[in-house]
């Protein structure tokens, strides 16, 4: 028996009649605001080329690790999700298999964003009207298959469509950014820029860390040997990034730790982690960098983004079998009063600076960052992040961060993700559950209605704008 | 001047009259399955033997450290409540006076679970109209005494009144577990079970730990004095409890940590803590431990339940004067992703093991756990446990927990008790806290209401079954 | 455009029409008890010489962290606001300049308890009745100084208007306390009594440590050479402080650690501190001392108050150029079971002893501190402080701790503040928000409407009479 499909216009509003009123009123305001996304994983060459996207499952299922993690713990092996293995051994191959999958199991996403988001994608970019489910799922194939081969869903047809301002990518520090290139060379009106993401040549314990620090002083033209070629070589790559349009870097490191060492003390441990780091030295050089980071946003304006406290790859047998983000990454604690304290000791008070902070450890909210970016000039607070990306985690976002540090040392919001087609439904989910929250300030009479339709604006348009400088 | 006791039908439902008719709704769909109790703490021989109740203040004050716990806090004295003192030195023994003490500060339960199921016991089982208070004690006292002593309030007669499906007891890896031979061979229909809690015989911290193990290994006929006799006596041990039921273990450690050593470094740490051990090895080997009883798990098929950080008997005064488990007991901060990773790596992916895990610091919910269980296929989180067995800890546990480990990846719930008559009242409050966040997400549009209904016959009924295959 | 300032009457009550009207029925029986204020930081030198406040900027914004801390964290330089500098050298001295840079900020205040608490004291205080921003800045600026120049805003006036029962400020040990003395010489009526905070004497981290010892031991009449005298000392200093009406004692510490050393223990580390101490030194001595002041609460029958986990004047820059206290302090991770045991194990079931503990980590309500003070006689939860001190800290503090402590084992509100003015708006939003969480609790049918009228009055003035003996 096929079930509907349906969006309602009210959906993630209060039950509550009389805020629910008001919320969709403040929501009236913002839906159609473009789309200005600050960061996330796209492709590049998607809207360099605007190739066709190949197929549902390649496009939907492959690529995202919110869906195929869920389904891998309920028993679901990576192989039959044609996750790539990393040896190259066969994998499933049939995307119609893998849809097929997907579609029996849809009921495991029950009461997650995933399944709202992808709702959204089924109803809203592809017109289905009928609820995913095993005896839906070829039609759902179909359906969309034959979308992905028509013009109207290449990637600069729905970047428009999506009402996109502009886009920001994030590249490593060795890429050539050569489809930004093409994509600026193109004529195309789509506004798609960078970001400067240096973990590979920061911190010591990627693999072929030196190697890679040799290549990066290589493009530079500089002599990485001394501490002082290095961070020249980063005031290249960070100029060269700037060409291609980035406003800000972004840093994913273990922990927020910061450091502001001596010179001698920089140049000896840069010695050292080029040589072979063990952990202690590998951790206190990630936390020099970003200090040193923060010098080079002063100068150079660009934005800097930390996304600390996340074990990477915690499960082991899937990191050797399919490499890095296969969803086996777990948050750690988050701890920044300490951790902060030598980078915002130098930097700090700096009004050029701006340093945009993410959290995945909720209790941080209020204990930590709310109070830091209540105080200091230089610090934002990102939006809630990564598994907080969700109705419940803006909710608690808000309820958390609002009363210490207000809405204006917020940025907005950030969809982080390489799930393009989802992007408007992520910022539609900002832009309700942020109506909601101020709906319910407008209902109990802590915030004026006409005011909290400025803030609804500000947090879904004007905020992002400012803090990224787009 | 008495006061009315009423159960409202609607209570625990969320406020707004919508939401509340959905709510209602999807509880009238779930009411009257049976309970399942995976997990619990009632004597076995209870069933046994099926002898009355002695009076209420033995049944109802004295054994709940719930209850005892808020008063002690508000100056009653242990004595004066009857709480049996380590050196048998004299305490109240009339359980008249007792009841008294209680009734007279029954006020203090406002606002708390214990409130809400001892209402629940007095109305529903009890038939008492009238709110208990210093001038009804002695009403109260009456009725419930009198009921006790009749056939309809012996515990087989209420295990069937309360719908009772399956009940799982815990026992120690030292006891015979004659009251559950008692109770097959008695030819009652009632099905009570136990679970293998080997922690006196894994814990060398347990005072006379050496001995207990001696025992353990005479009562396998094992040579415990190697580790590899010592993990043989488990998996006899481990038999004899699936003999008497047992679907699961069950493991209460300081900590969550685990371990995966060699065998010679197994081998050296069991003699070590056998001689007697430091903290540290005593950390270290019940680390291994839990890592070695996932591994039976994966042998035997039970299931294993890990219920960590909490600091045992932590008023040391009480300790010597009542002994262990007098509401003492306080949580720590839970650390699940360090700890979890030595197990993991060895048996995290394989669909053999379910793995269940519990944790009294609520941070980690949306950090650490939902993360976990949403990922790992061997994973499941356990419902939130002890202090946060209430509507607003099953509030949070859901809004928590949802949005990164779906329902599924859930296990319905646990009464955890050993308060015999409140079993349906805390099944039918998690029966109502879920309906109600179902509920919500129904009127939010986050959740289609035909949805609704199955999960709400899975978090009831289903989910426990199949995770405790019972 | 000129826009209204309105104080709703339903502020802060639930958006649901039936909630609310419950809500609004227990508000009614509290809004009009007097006001009971155990801890604040009001100057008692107004009180004892009632001269009039000199202008608006002095009185709402200099001496305000919450209020220049956000402007701060949004661009405005702290000399702007006329906030003191360390050497002298010169900020804006002219009030109504500082005054327009915060009317012209106000809305960075939107969804902050600041902005509900100014609301206040400009509608009800001042009888405003636009909202404050650039075009209304001079007309508040003469109303409020207009005002200020009149009898009836007098402290004493505004004291009686505002209808204080008792007011508690709070001093340092080496305090004259003259202002207490003239209050009580004067024969004015209102009750201001001192709070004993010695931390300038405990802690030996504070500046001068080895030399405010000795004033305080020259005070007292003691040998403070000697640890015996050091605790002499301390008594005299209650005595005094219990002279000039103190029925408690504060405690700012770093960490809630206590410790219980051995007297020769104690005398050695004493001497170790006074002759310059470690940092681990400093922290054992703090916590030694914790555990003395506990024993001395259990002679003289003095509350005891522990606000721990600060990171005091975090930002370098702001300290050294205007001193401490310039809202640069930010929450630390808060850990009461450990930190707590040694002064639990010497006093914990002493029913002489009450301590009130605070904490700016919200994990903790759920997981420690709820738990802790459901249990131990001795253990009382402070109001949510600080950061928390607002409708959704207060809304988490009771749905995180009313479950297992019960409301019996709180202690009622505490303003904690110098901002004078604002006082009843805070205890305002405590009671709505106490109402508002009471009123939840009867349409959930979790409370019966009657005991919630008795709740709400014990919340609004019986349990803070009762903890803090006023």
């Amino acid at each position: 028996m096929t079930r509907p499909l349906v969006l309602y216009p009210d959906r993630l509003f209060p039950a509550d009649p009389g805020t629910r009123a008001i919320a969709r009123a403040l929501y009236e305001g913002v839906k159609d605001l473009p789309i200005v996304s600050p960061h996330g994983h796209t492709d590049p060459a998607w809207f360099a080329y605007d190739a066709p996207f190949t197929d549902p499952a390649s496009l939907l299922i492959v690529p995202d690790h919110y869906v195929f993690r869920m389904l891998y713990s309920q028993g679901v092996a990576l192989e039959s999700l044609g996750v790539p293995s990393v040896d190259g051994s066969l994998v499933e191959q049939d995307p119609r298999k893998i849809w097929a999958i997907f579609a029996q199991r849809y009921h495991l996403f029950r009461g997650t964003p995933s399944r709202m988001w992808l709702d959204w994608v089924f109803a809203e970019v592809f017109g289905l009207d009928v609820l995913l489910d095993e005896s839906t799922a070829d039609h759902y194939y179909e359906v969309i298959d034959a979308a992905l081969k028509t013009e109207a869903f290449r990637p600069r047809a729905l970047f428009e469509r999506f009402g996109i301002e502009a886009i920001a990518t994030t590249e490593g520090p060795l890429d050539p950014l050569v489809h930004h290139r093409a994509i600026r060379e193109s004529g195309w009106s789509g506004r798609v820029v960078t970001a400067y993401r240096p973990d590979p040549v920061v911190d010591p314990e990627t693999p072929g860390f030196a190697a890679k620090v040799a290549k990066f002083g290589e493009m530079a033209g500089e002599d990485v040997s001394t501490y002082a070629g290095y961070l020249a070589a980063h005031r290249f790559h960070r100029a060269r990034f700037r060409e291609a349009g980035a406003t800000s870097t972004d840093h994913g490191h273990p922990s927020a730790r910061t450091a502001d060492l001596s010179p001698e003390d920089c140049e000896a441990l840069y010695r050292r982690v080029l040589a072979g780091a063990s952990k202690e030295d590998a951790e206190l050089f990630r936390a020099q960098i970003l200090t040193e980071m923060a010098g080079m946003s002063v100068e150079d304006g660009m934005v800097m983004q930390l996304h600390p406290a996340v074990y990477r790859s915690h499960n082991q047998a899937v990191l050797d079998r399919f490499g890095r983000d296969k969803g086996g990454d777990i948050p750690l604690p988050g701890e920044f009063v300490q951790a902060l304290k030598p980078l915002l000791d130098r930097h700090g008070n700096d009004p050029r600076l701006t340093l945009i902070l993410f959290t995945l450890d909720e209790d941080v909210y209020s204990r930590e960052l709310a109070p830091l970016a209540g105080h200091y000039p230089s610090l934002r607070l990102g939006p809630p992040w990564w598994f907080h990306d969700s109705p419940e985690g803006m909710r608690r976002f808000r309820e958390r961060t609002t009363e210490t540090a207000g809405f204006y040392n917020t940025v907005g919001f950030n969809d982080d993700t390489r799930a393009f087609l989802s992007i408007p439904a992520r910022h539609d989910v900002a832009r309700r559950m942020d109506c909601a929250w101020l709906a319910q300030l407008v209902a109990e009479h802590r915030l004026p209605e006409d005011e909290a339709h400025e803030v609804a604006r500000a947090l879904a348009y004007d905020l992002v704008k400012a803090a990224y400088k787009l």
